[in-house]
């Protein structure tokens, strides 16, 4: 990342403020801690082992140290902020890196997540027209987790919860977990189902060929996760429930079709035999929104505004991970109606977080600020 | 299905034959003999026996009898030939059901892949002009396997091989199918991976919703089958193979920047330590084509044609798992030009398995013929 503008200047247009509503960050108590646990329990947790660099295959001469992004990473200030600067990002929607607290004992990780979304509360408060966030929260403990969520939300100002998919091999539609459902419907806030690896059940054959992580494996965890939460049953009974999900849906906007058929089908012979009330895809629009997170890219943009329509895809970056410029360069870019555009980069996620509109934020229709990339 | 003409007779406006090439069949023996193993074994293919309708969800009432479309696979003649005629399907290269002899001890896979590969021989004979097909054969046995392919390409008229995804938890690019790989680069014909439920060290968490299937397990068990051909460096030790995979290339398109993207990351920190010569997106594009079958459904196929090129693109319409007459109807309602929909529908067919063109078949080109949709 360079200081000078990105090409996104040149490809203005509208005046909109950017909001980038996946991104990263951790405290170093947390990082540590996750170093010490994962390195425990390779057995336990094989795939984010694997991730974070405890298996094979060994790290090459060289690669061996923390990533590149780490310091980046724990950055809440001025670093990050420049960043955003230099990118062209107005404000980040922040969620604990993956995978949170959910490879902690239940003790540990209530403790983590409070510090975390503390830290993350105070970060807001300092930079409140650049920074909002999302709470972690320790499903291992449901009635914990809904009463953490209550008070980061509030008490912290959080804008709902991240869960990084599966805790210790469970999914959301687990009876277990409904007080968390409960809670996020009650308190009106979405819940974002981020990545981590493939759950111990299932990650077997993805660690042989290095598909664990963002490459592959990611998606195939987090597809598995949500499509669970409506074949479940799960959002008949949470109809106010609502989820977002990144990398352009994980892959089910692809896939809505041959969901929908194959469900038409009909139960027995290998499918479901508790009908639900509606079509998968019906829930999947309903109930889900989805981001460009490390999927900003044309094709499988179009194919999203396509099938969902533009008011369910909300831009991220997945800064620091993912190249936060390229991202803009390629969002910018892309070809679509100045209506589109603020929908996406902005207005959806003021409506789906419940962000507060800056002052002079440039909303659809007010005039273009100092900074604002229509300026440039 | 109607004895009535298709709508798409109104969508003609071009003159190349139109084949489909993921179309099934099967023989009461296999059938049998697949209900008989599957129902002994079910602890060793979870998957299958629940795909199988031999594990929960209980079928409800109704519907515990035999598929509707079980009569249709078994027929190679007349029933099969009248279904192509309405619904305007030329040739069916046709594929042995899911999960083939894969699920058989060696011997009696052995036998049943012979045996089939007679008969499916032998429907061809009767009906040159209308019928093609893959042979089956057993990864088991992987010397047999390469002997049979030999046999059925040289002998029987058969056009590649048709491998049903894992075979016992073993994917193709373990080193002992290296002699599958290396008949199939000799016989100069391509290798059509099948989708079958998940493999068992991963299809755990794909049961308890009933997500095993053509519904979304598929399509998981299948990718990650062709990305970990590409990522083991497999495709490096055979630069002459060719794969085909279906159902619009089971979501890969959809990722394949995000894919080269961590590719290009680099090794370590989760990711694979060995590096490939090129970037997976080359290695999908020269050794894979991906057929329409099951997603014949406009956004999927604009983003194929965008990312692969029409020329890798093939129509297959699944019968008679799938709705023929909707995917017939579908691909002719689908804006392309003349030129694309020639490969699409049949000229890349006939290049990627050597398929004859039959007298009259109105290649690109040719004049329009008796039956042509272009007379419709």
């Amino acid at each position: 990342m360079t200081g000078a503008p990105g090409p996104f200047s040149k490809t203005a247009g509208h005046c909109a403020r950017r909001i980038a509503v996946e991104e990263g960050f951790t405290l170093p108590e947390v990082w540590t801690a996750a170093r010490r646990v994962l390195g425990d329990r390779v057995r336990e947790e094989p795939g984010e082992a694997f991730v974070f660099g405890l298996t094979a295959p060994a790290p090459r001469s060289g690669t061996a140290g923390p990533p590149p992004w780490l310091q980046v990473l724990m950055d809440l200030d001025e670093r990050r902020l420049a960043d955003m600067d230099v990118c062209g990002i107005d404000m980040q929607l922040l969620l604990l890196a993956s995978p949170g607290v959910q490879i902690f004992e239940a003790g540990e990780a209530r403790e983590l997540s409070m510090l975390a979304n503390d830290r993350l509360a105070s970060a807001v408060a300092r930079h409140a027209d650049r920074l909002a966030g999302l709470a972690v929260i320790p499903p291992q403990d449901p009635l914990f987790a809904a009463a953490e969520l209550e008070r980061a939300v509030r008490t912290l100002g959080l804008r709902g919860a991240v869960i990084n998919s599966h805790t210790g091999g469970e999914y959301l539609d687990g009876e277990r977990f409904e007080p968390i459902l409960d809670a996020a419907e009650r308190l009106e806030v979405p819940i974002y189902i981020h990545p981590r690896a493939p759950s111990p059940a299932m990650v077997g054959p993805y660690l042989d060929q290095g598909l664990v992580g963002a490459i592959w494996g990611y998606a195939v965890e987090v597809g598995l996760h949500a499509l669970r939460l409506i074949f479940s049953g799960t959002l008949d009974r949470h109809p106010r429930l609502r989820l977002v999900i990144g990398h352009m849906g994980e892959g089910i906007p692809f896939f809505l079709d041959r969901i929908d058929t194959h469900y038409g089908y009909g139960a027995g012979w290998g499918r479901r035999s508790r009908p639900l009330r509606r079509r998968p895809s019906e829930y999947f629009r309903e109930h889900f929104c989805v981001t460009t997170s490390g999927m900003n890219w044309a094709p499988a943009l179009r194919l999203a505004i396509d099938t969902l329509g533009s008011e369910r895809v909300l831009f991220a970056a997945d800064y620091p991970f993912e190249d936060a410029n390229a991202a803009v360069e390629r969002i910018s870019a892309f070809p679509m109606t100045h209506v589109e555009r603020t929908a996406i980069e902005a207005d959806n996620a003021r409506r789906v977080f419940g962000l507060p509109v800056a002052a002079g934020s440039g909303a659809l229709g007010s005039p273009p600020k100092k900074g604002d990339r229509a300026l440039g």
